[in-house]
């Protein structure tokens, strides 16, 4: 019990109270329940992957994205991390292939582009004919875009390379923008 | 007493106990600061009215925008109302004049293009070269851009007509944008 209760403090946001009231609930719950949950995450750990061609976490690989023939392989979308991916199908507008560079440029913390999963996007190029990048708009997503920009350009200088609009988000009052995301509205600004 | 009381209850967000507060503090207050206080609202009611060019709020008419000859006459940056002047003076990055509306389109509150103001928008247009569309990336917003831009086009073509950018703020995470600005942000991607 104490072995559980230890290691169900590791997750994070839990305590010893929380752990103790899970591994309560572990021991009066059904063996079927139990056995369930130690096997998920046995499976987790062994079957769960980065698939080899856009590094989205997948239990197959390369990943049901890149498998599928109804997507659009020469549109690459690069993002951070695996779950930007749900933020960008959600919008049901993007019918391309995805990217994920677990990470984004952070010279102070000592990320470099060596630390970025970068070695399997070059020989993507060949097939783009345009690259999104929709790293968020922080320091260190747009240091990430401003180099990725750079680096594609000087591979495959015929890929049309473009950035996510930065900008006020819909519905909402421009008197709330800070100053940074109004400067970026206003130079952003389209003709209509 | 109570007669101050009363009056004081009717600003927004003061009850009878904070009214009262007021109304002891300025009996208790000198004679300089009591009459400041009155006739700094005589004054504002008296002297403060719109600009007839611009129809921001001024105490001469027309306002110091208008007559300030170190900004670009020839961009006009169209606005919901005044307090959003400042919003856009804070990036200090736009150098024209301004178009206050009072307002944006709401059909379902009554309020129609006759309710805005407009008349006095028409006439700027033989100056202008550029519109910069700064309504609120909000239904109303939108649909009073809409409109503006297809009221200016019919008068006058030559105008270049632009709307701020919507899309995820400066600083935040892909993650935390929902789908319409997600959508927007992807929509209004520039190459770069």
């Amino acid at each position: 019990m104490a072995r559980l209760i230890d290691e169900l403090r590791k997750l994070p946001g839990v305590g010893t109270k929380s752990a103790q009231r899970f591994a309560f609930h572990i021991l009066r719950s059904s063996d079927t329940d139990a056995n369930a949950l130690s096997a998920a995450i046995q499976h987790l750990k062994q079957q769960l992957r980065l698939c080899s061609k856009c590094n989205n976490i997948t239990d197959v690989d390369p990943c049901s994205y890149c498998t599928n023939p109804t997507r659009n392989a020469h549109i690459l979308c690069i993002v951070e991390e695996p779950t930007n991916i749900n933020a960008i199908e959600k919008t049901r507008i993007f019918n391309g292939l995805y990217h994920v560079l677990h990470g984004t440029l952070s010279p102070v913390n000592g990320i470099g582009p060596e630390q970025l999963r970068l070695s399997n996007l070059w020989p993507r190029l060949d097939e783009a004919e345009e690259l999104i990048l929709a790293t968020s708009p922080t320091v260190e997503g747009e240091a990430t875009a401003r180099y990725l920009a750079d680096e594609v350009h000087a591979r495959r200088s015929s890929v049309r390379i473009s950035r996510i609009a930065t900008g006020v988000p819909a519905g909402s009052d421009i008197e709330y923008a800070d100053e940074v995301t109004m400067t970026r509205a206003l130079e952003g600004r389209r003709d209509i």
